[in-house]
């Protein structure tokens, strides 16, 4: 054995008041896992504790509005779940997860043009848990994985955890770009790179805010195929569109060359944390495999509540006025956009989802300004935590799915203000230093 | 890239209907991680499929007997949870888990000896992720955890899924025994073979029904200290003994040398998926990262179901009347065993907990055994599955948990007449031909 080092470490507690005993030494610091050592607490995480507070107007949170659902309803539908089939909705579950729900899944997804069956659906702790099983089975450390740039920032996180190497493909208001891709792919199979997957998510992006266009869905999965790269759709905002019909999933024109990860998430609640991947079959019992060894199976009384609601409420209406609520929000953010910020910020325009992925004039940096920006009582999550690489210090991401209109509006007054000041700083003392940049940033649950 | 193999995968259905569409081809079959080949579904997974009908006596599953809950209580209060605080309960949550819960959690954890902060204590899917975190954390391929011989079949399929070496430690009738653990030790560090941590069932065992008593608890505390050794102690049945007081846990007398492990499965209900670990501050803040990077945050329903039950449910009484209904089925099962079995059959007797470890007499394989016994309408889980090298065949786990004292004597009535077939047939024709072991039964979430 090597002899154990002593070593203090820094202290992390997520906002909360430092336990009263036992010893802040990690005895253990010699013992980690190679992989723990891309764990690390985002630098920006303590500042997301500030603006958590009522009076500051956070533009940062990806929290749905739950608070738009039918209570009572959901309550009465609980309670009955309990007591009718409580010894099945409070026992253990299949790794699987429920056959009924994972029909209903398939029903939920033939909307975005999706023909599966439930066999091939497993249902995991939110698409987050899909996302790490997925990296779990195909990721060596050293695997390429291929994303956006930006992406989305709780899939770096999981990236890095397992010690891939991401590299982001340039994205425009259209989407990825196609011709960004195929070089990319060529570059790194010319280099001899074991490319794993693409990680994507086709449709009002996060943090991007942009939608992949008909057109370029086809080629990106032509590309994929002819490379024999698999791609990982991830669309937990596809039903929330605001014009027109749901855009049809890229899984719904290659069957075998898609995993496709969905999540209740947003249509219905965070809180039970029910998602999915819909894998081919080989795939599937891996994913299977792998669920069981993480958490054994997931709760069967969330998964049964959900099962429950779809088949008793009205859910295309709930999901209907989840749409009228966030066009309403996002509308009011790209109006006080309009009127408020500098004429050399610049944004994206949202079809649907939550995000809009703001750039700021060239020589500012949107984590230096963060901590301003909450001392005025406004937060943002800064861009370079959407890159895996330390880049993104221009951009920021806006969300508009949590504040109300007022509020929404209030909160761009006064990052206008920012921005403004900023931008005189620059021009009378020169470029803002951008501070550098470690490890990805990973503001937490609430932020993701 | 290498070029892609083309290969026809085994369909691993779990016992459904297989799919009806969709390729039976594994396009990826080369492109999986090192660890996912160490992911095989159980050779008796098909088997339990079987047992699981109405008419087989099931000694195999681990499922707690939660018809015994006052279902209608807990459904007002469910219901009740998403009425009054419904924006909370179906939010997304902090990483590290509901605040009052983890207060709530050390009140439970106090029965045992134990003085600790929420600050340390991070909720978890199960204690079953709480054990797949702790893995991820501290485990690369081929680290060393030393483990009981028997050990919990949950976690040496995680320690397999992380590519860790499993080192079985002794264990007799008083539990692990303390020669064998430090006489490991030595020759593992003779040999620089780097042991990550001791994982350890100290009270009521499973499978092996037994307890480490108080004199060698502190054997075990003293030894692993000395060598700097981490102990991960799983303690899901310590509040289940059917005499006197519960244990004090090794956690309650070194607060830095022991991650402690908690569920509510079995003293509440395993449908909430709600477990958790107790670490030292440094290793909790890696926990709560890993965490957030596997599933962002545990739900939030179910944390505050527990803890709304914690808070207004006479769960000490609950307890108790779970303690007196599986002190029933401890009773009738070794009675049974008592007046039934061969004489050349053992088995442990379990002053708590859900499971007695039997061994057959010399030249048996309960692994050949169970197809039999299933035939005979009784399951249980062979021995093989509980070590990491395809040892135990000649052991069999009971359970008694979920099936009725009446049942339960029908099932070993069963049972024995199947073993008193086998004794006839090794008497009469030798050996039973002893099936080679393929890597670690994983038989399942229910018979976890």
């Amino acid at each position: 054995m090597t002899p154990r080092r002593w070593a203090v470490t820094e202290e992390q507690d997520h906002g909360q008041t430092p336990a009263t005993q036992g010893s802040r030494i990690d005895a253990y610091v010699d013992r980690y896992a190679a992989r723990a050592t891309g764990m690390v607490a985002s630098e920006i995480r303590a500042l997301f504790a500030v603006a958590s507070r009522p009076e500051v107007v956070s533009l940062a949170g990806g929290m749905p509005y739950v608070t738009a659902l039918p209570l009572d309803m959901v309550g009465e539908l609980v309670s009955d779940l309990v007591t009718r089939r409580g010894p099945v909705a409070l026992q253990y579950g299949s790794g699987q997860g429920d056959p009924h729900l994972r029909e209903q899944i398939c029903e939920v997804m033939r909307l975005e043009g999706i023909h599966a069956g439930a066999n091939d659906v497993v249902v995991t702790v939110g698409s987050q848990q899909a996302l790490d099983l997925i990296t779990r089975i195909f990721i060596d450390p050293g695997d390429v994985v291929l994303a956006e740039g930006p992406s989305y920032v709780g899939a770096l996180g999981t990236f890095a955890a397992y010690q891939a190497k991401v590299v982001h493909i340039a994205m425009d208001d259209q989407g990825i770009v196609p011709e960004s891709l195929a070089q990319t792919i060529y570059a790194l199979e010319t280099a001899g790179a074991p490319i794993k997957f693409l990680y994507t998510i086709p449709t009002f992006h996060n943090p991007g805010g942009v939608t992949l266009n008909i057109a370029r869905r086809q080629q990106v999965l032509d590309i994929c195929q002819r490379a024999g790269i698999l791609i990982i759709e991830d669309n937990p905002y596809g039903l929330l569109g605001f014009d027109g019909e749901p855009m049809r999933a890229l899984r719904a024109d290659n069957p075998d060359g898609v995993v496709y990860l969905g999540s209740f998430s947003k249509t219905l609640a965070p809180g039970f944390r029910v998602g999915w991947a819909l894998a081919p079959h080989a795939i599937r019992d891996k994913l299977v495999l792998a669920m069981e060894s993480a958490v054994l199976s997931h709760s069967s009384f969330t998964q049964l509540a959900v099962g429950q609601y779809l088949a008793t409420q009205p859910w295309h209406e709930q999901i209907k006025s989840f749409r009228e609520l966030y066009r309403e929000r996002r509308d009011a953010l790209l109006d006080a956009l309009e009127s408020l910020m500098p004429p050399e910020v610049t944004w994206t325009r949202p079809g649907g989802g939550f995000f809009v992925w703001a750039t700021l004039p060239e020589g500012l940096d949107s984590k230096a300004i963060l901590p301003r920006a909450v001392a005025e009582r406004v937060a943002f999550v800064p861009g370079t935590g959407f890159f895996s690489d330390g880049s993104g210090a221009r951009h920021m991401r806006l969300s508009y799915c949590y504040p109300e209109p007022d509020r929404i509006r209030e909160g761009v007054r006064r990052l206008a203000g920012v921005i403004e000041q900023e931008i005189q700083l620059r021009d009378t003392f020169g470029t803002a230093s951008a501070r550098d940049h470690q490890g990805v940033d990973t503001p937490g649950p609430d932020l993701a």
